[in-house]
């Protein structure tokens, strides 16, 4: 069974991970949001796509849910003495990966291309594949009349300013990056990780396309919901704000039109006849991926559930 | 006394520091070159600027003439695992410098600005004032008809190819930072630090408004040649392929026009009578810096001779 995920940070690429252990790599591919990404300090951090790559690499710090294992804070701390702005980590194996790729995204080389070369001197041997090679800004609208940069939002401001809107800033005119179609439409099933569907998932279906050829396939999601709270992150609050009540539900509400399956916790299980109802076939587990023994278990019986879709 | 000295990299900054330890703050300021600045990794890269300032601050790494002492390398071992390429050494430390003067600059900051601050950070007290806030970049024309960056030239190819020319691209539309031609009025007297004429020199001089600011005051150089050999670095090779025999004599002859005084080593006494010729007023002593002791006699003498000018 060919595989293409659509993943965010954590959540994504946990579940991602999962899969890897159990697809060969030429029959999973995973496209990853960039509509988080951002420059700082003169660099290009793509936060989603490092977040995928260091933990299928196995080099991701699983107790913070960002950055490098056996990370160093060598220019964090000279940073902090010089009087520079300290609110987003940047530790000095992971800004390694900024400047590389800061420095060939300025020699004229493709994100896709730079994440490719990464992946292989990582030791990652399924296709990871950024959602565009043309920047697409989320952008969060605050009830208080401000927007902030996603970063701004979700990292120094802790998501705590109540928003109104979300904006994907040049989603329009992004195309799809190099594969990413070709992807979808290669796959028998398309599976949308336990991503945050508001700023994670719903940048990468704006991207022209890409709904579309999901569209004709077969697909289902994952929810990073569990009774009524997100797994990590602000995807709850992201709901009540936007007037939605958080739920596994709301979740297979929100990729109505595009779902086949919704894959949502034990805990949830009175939900799935409200889903049943929109023609979408539920299925019940434990989806809390604490160790990658889970990660490994859930994409098995994902993947069992797929094959009976 | 008030004195404004002109300053490159490794001599420059010695020189500075003694004269630091022998002046009143307030009537020392150095003008530094920044025409071998550049951009790396996305990253504006300012070396005799920092060589400078790590050098007054008592920061810098005395075994190596570049970077700070204490110095770590996790994002450059990191760099290097990433193929990315390692010819310019970026030390943990010294990249904050580099981060942090790279985001103010695209907050629009000025880069003299910038320098004051970072000074004021670093417990320099004396004003460190960059030539120009414009860009101005030297660029080495090779004898093979090629073209280089200087830190290409410098670092990377450790300045083995053969020159032809020098060019300062931005030089002629390049302004004076704030405050360089005010210091250079408000002197008693301008010393030419024992840099390299040709590339830490020259481009300074190559501002307009500051070689004419100069000559109406009393100016006097120390040779960065000994014994027709540089102290550090390319001057006496770079003499050599413009067809002049390097010396101390020639480093006086390319500031001819400018000079009221010439410092020098003993070793090349036989050398004041042609400087005398040109009615400029020779000096030789012990120039040769080898610790922080000579850095101060040799600015305590320099300064005595200044006054006998």
């Amino acid at each position: 069974m060919r595989v293409v995920a659509l993943a965010g940070g954590v959540g994504g690429a946990k579940m991602v991970y999962g899969l890897a252990k159990c697809l060969p790599a030429e029959d999973l591919q995973v496209i990853v949001n960039t509509g988080d990404d951002f420059t700082h300090f003169g660099l290009k951090i793509c936060p989603d796509l490092d977040t995928v790559c260091y933990t299928l690499a196995g080099m991701s710090n699983s107790e913070t849910g960002w950055g490098r294992s056996g990370e160093h804070w060598n220019v964090m701390e000279t940073l902090r003495k010089l009087g520079a702005p300290t609110w987003f980590r940047l530790g000095d194996l992971d800004l390694a990966t900024h400047l590389e790729r800061t420095r060939r995204l300025r020699n004229g080389q493709l994100l896709s291309q730079i994440t490719a070369d990464f992946c292989q001197s990582w030791g990652i041997s399924i296709a990871v594949i950024p959602m565009s090679d043309d920047p697409v800004a989320t952008r969060i609208e605050l009830k208080d009349g401000g927007v902030l940069d996603f970063q701004e939002y979700f990292v120094r401001h802790r998501c705590e300013p109540v928003l109104r809107a979300i904006h994907f800033e040049g989603a329009k005119a992004a195309e799809p990056a190099p594969g990413v179609l070709e992807a979808i439409r290669r796959a028998d099933v398309a599976i949308i990780c336990p991503s945050n569907p508001w700023v994670s998932i719903n940048p990468i279906l704006a991207i022209g396309g890409i709904r579309d050829t999901l569209a004709a396939k077969k697909v289902l999601a994952v929810s990073p919901i569990i009774a009524g709270r997100a797994i990590k992150g602000p995807a709850a609050k992201m709901y009540r704000e936007m007037g939605i009540a958080p739920s596994a539900s709301a979740v297979a509400h929100t990729y109505l039109g595009l779902l086949n399956g919704f894959v949502l916790d034990t805990a949830d299980h009175g939900e799935v006849n409200d889903i049943a109802r929109w023609g979408i076939i539920p299925f019940a587990t434990n989806i809390l991926m604490v160790d990658s023994n889970d990660r490994k278990r859930l994409a098995q019986e994902i993947l069992e559930y797929c094959a009976r879709l």
